[in-house]
């Protein structure tokens, strides 16, 4: 079986989590295996070599735990984009609608130079609302986001749409 | 320069944060800069392989970002503990005192197996408090919990003593 459908039968859908209805696509046992985890981030690391980025960038919190591995293998640093009020320093930030009220993130001012070339990653792309708030926040460092890359997308919901221009890539589909 | 006195000399010391009185290490300009990031994985790296561990288990947020990269460079799998409500699988729950009220943090409860060499992970040591509900967690699932790591101890805070008779080592002490 080739490492992509490894991956795919480790994860578990959960039925009605957060809310009745949803069905969670659970990464938790492909990080809990070494073999696939490697493997997950191997896929982030080849697609990101022929970037050649500066930065990785990840979301709060699942985007930490793939971002930084690949920033590492790679020899990049890495940036975490995060919740409001986390970062101690001078940030900027986003305010986004979730389905009931709005959520805020942030980054810091100095934790991206104008020009640099980076790559946001995050587990999984859904709706895309928190994706594309940090797209506008990466475009307010005045960073070259080369690639936005998500482990897994969930096609029906689309979010790719929301994502305006900048290329998209996942490595599974649902 | 040593990597350890580099890595030190890019942690950056805000005061006030998150409340007066605090002075906070923000260890995301040695995050931003890959060779530093590299080289603090490394540390983790260096002292795990003689314990030889099965898992590698991080504590949200911050301890994602280490946790994960030390995990995939061992080739370990990776067990986040999470902050109650995000898991969507069964879990184990632990509260634990806040200065103002109180937190709880939660673990799968298939992520461990009885009896599995794990190693707990986070960026920071302070009063010990989430690290030591960390610990219980873990106690819970069976867990053969060999050493907990950090990255960085404020040992002024002894939060060492709240953790109790697990080996604890730090990388970085102030």
């Amino acid at each position: 079986m080739e490492t992509i459908e490894k991956i795919r039968a480790a994860i578990r859908d959960v039925p009605d989590f957060p809310k009745p209805g949803i069905l969670f696509k659970d990464l938790t046992p492909l990080m809990a295996d070494g073999s696939l985890l490697r493997g997950a981030i191997g896929l982030f690391v080849d697609a990101c070599r022929e970037l050649r980025p500066d930065k990785i960038v990840g979301i709060e919190a699942r985007g930490f735990i793939f971002g930084s591995a690949v920033a590492t293998a790679l020899g990049c640093g890495f940036v975490p984009i995060r919740k409001k009020g986390k970062l101690p320093w001078k940030t900027h930030g986003k305010a986004y609608a979730l389905e009931y009220g709005q959520a805020e993130i942030e980054i810091h001012q100095d934790a991206v130079t104008e020009g640099a070339r980076v790559v946001l990653i995050d587990d999984l792309l859904a709706t895309g609302g928190t994706a594309c708030a940090a797209i506008e926040l990466l475009r307010e460092t005045g960073a070259d986001l080369l690639e936005v890359q998500f482990l897994v997308e969930l096609d029906f919901l689309e979010g790719r749409i929301v994502l305006g221009d900048v290329p998209v890539r996942s490595f599974l589909h649902y």
